[in-house]
């Protein structure tokens, strides 16, 4: 089955949407219309039941924990080798996307935390619900080389307007109050897919870190009628040390407290709730800021930084969130070009991040990358 | 300089402080009188300058970040067969510990996060203020080769009382508002030193995770007059499959509402605020309740097990905390015999803990391993 998406937030993308035999979605996207006549293959080992996770409620803590108990009933396990991200080119042995003219895809990750089918969660002696939302797999480029600081900027481009469309999509859902689109980069993540690619959560509710974040920025809001990450950003800027790109719209820092020795973010400079609500100029900015950082990155030692990126966004209840401000952050893993930053007992336990170094000093030294884009 | 300590809680605990060269303190544990004749060691390495971490303010997590830029200027680094927490054997390579007839021992932290002196924090564009509190190490027997679960049910009731002494002291300290003993285990965790030890941080603040627990428990306890983790704990007894230990006084199960597969936490049945309050029965089934656990973790796949270990506790502000329950929570690193559970995009950014299995079937498998005392 073939159906187009409605018009898209950036007139230039095109996209296609595709149902997989098994009943996934998949979204191929490109800067030009996309070819009627491609297919939407499934590789084999799927699960033997249909996904059906659910939630049990934390009561010391106050949270959901998600249970996809499922993905142990896998049946077949792939060869490592076989690169299910990257075009099919043998029919015999399909992967999740077809080979074509296309620039970016977009699917239903099989093994799903998140499932708009879930139904019947287990009685337990603590709350529980179905896993509602979804888990989308995000394939940034059919080149299972690259990676998204090394993607033309026209192509980072595309992505983030990919993002943002996703964001829309998932956003409209009844079932979903939050999208968070990340990326978990390299095996010191637990990556085992080497094929750059992200994944987009929709949660059925607002996550305790966006829901204190967001809490934090509405008070701000109401006491003092200003964004606190728009004064943030200002403060930064006028300190200017710790900046590392400062763009017309966007710009990128080690922040004053952060909690990872390279963490940056990433914002706009005026508030925006979601990437659906930025203008072109700022998307291109942004991915501009995007690629400069993550280049600064990987330039740092010469060696991929492993990272977990993700987007901090407004909920997607409709309602207007003025105090809310999108934000990207990014968690690299090292500290030192072969040591990992573990979390271990006061992060863990006590919820304090503990550095041995200081963000002016880990900020000079990425400041101190040169790169091209 | 030696000193002796005041009465500890239990009767039969003797301790013995000593100051060392660096003005660091050393306290030595054991069932017996300590000679008066060991001394105070210290390797060689120290810092150039004395501790001076610092807190700045997370203004969008609304938590502190603590900063001990004075690790990076340690003068010196040992060898790596050169083990600073056994006894010291040769006079001129000092350890941490003197030789002698003592069981446990406890010392300030040569680089700690959290330190009394600290002063002067710098001036920054979010809130800062010196890193106050303190650090510790405790060493939890002078055998290099043991774990807290080999260890003979009598040392370990040793190391509980030892851990109730230290709350006790580091409590009753005016910059101290919050203890948590704690103990990361396994390269897995970052550990580097093998020689079994913890750790005890004391905050000058309550930590964030420690709040939003106390608080949870707070207003259930106002609302019904019951302790959360009391009805809990009668719960999962109730329900049984999860149960790993069922004591006199103490239990020990895998919660319903587990993050990490084989997660486990210890709890006396009746709320107590803190180890200082438990009587002697308690204590001593609380040490049969971990070493069983302990066993049960090492046991599952013939292989010592990482994880982090901390105890949770009510503030230290001297007020009574009758809705407070201590506990020990283990967070075992490892999903699968060689697969960590990594933290990503989900847990790291949303807060939302993703398990692939359920609590039910990871505590059967832990009921099945058998263990003796």
């Amino acid at each position: 089955m073939i159906t187009d998406v409605d018009p898209t937030p950036a007139s230039d993308l095109y996209s296609c949407e595709l149902t997989k035999a098994d009943g996934r979605k998949l979204t191929l996207y490109a800067r030009h219309p996309i070819s009627r006549e491609l297919n939407a293959p499934s590789p084999p080992g799927g699960a033997s039941a249909p996904p059906n996770p659910h939630l049990r409620w934390h009561p010391f803590r106050g949270e959901w924990v998600a249970y996809a108990g499922h993905r142990q009933a896998r049946t077949f396990l792939p060869p490592s080798e076989f690169n299910p991200l990257a075009p099919t080119t043998d029919a015999a042995n399909p992967t999740e996307l077809p080979a074509g003219a296309y620039d970016v895809a977009v699917f239903d990750n099989r093994f799903p935390t998140l499932f708009g089918g879930a139904h019947d969660p287990p009685a337990a002696i603590v709350p529980t619900m179905p896993a509602r939302g979804g888990c989308e797999v995000i394939v940034f480029t059919q080149d299972p080389s690259a990676s998204l600081g090394t993607l033309p900027l026209s192509h980072l481009e595309l992505i983030v307007d990919v993002w943002a469309h996703r964001q829309q999509v998932l956003g409209a859902r009844k079932d979903v109050a939050y999208v968070m689109p990340f990326e978990n980069r390299g095996v010191e993540m637990g990556v085992s897919l080497s094929h750059p690619h992200g994944q987009i959560y929709a949660y059925p509710f607002v996550p305790p870190l966006a829901e204190a974040s967001l809490a934090r920025q509405r008070t701000y809001y109401d006491a003092s009628h200003r964004g606190l990450l728009e004064d943030h950003v200002a403060a930064e800027e006028r300190e200017g040390r710790r900046m590392l790109y400062t763009g017309d719209h966007v710009s990128a820092f080690v922040p004053v407290f952060a909690r990872y020795a390279y963490e940056v973010w990433i914002a706009p400079r005026v508030a925006r709730a979601s990437l659906v609500e930025l203008d072109t100029p700022t998307r291109r900015d942004l991915a501009r800021a995007l690629k400069t950082v993550l280049l600064k990155l990987d330039g740092l030692w010469a060696k991929p930084m492993p990272y977990v990126m993700a987007f901090h966004q407004a909920p997607t209840d409709g309602q207007p969130h003025p105090y809310a401000h999108l934000r990207v952050e990014i968690y690299p893993a090292l500290r030192m070009p072969n040591r990992i930053k573990y979390l271990a007992g006061s992060e863990l336990a006590a919820g304090v991040f503990t550095a041995d170094t200081l963000p002016e000093d880990k900020a000079e030294e990425l400041r101190r990358i040169e790169v091209s884009l």
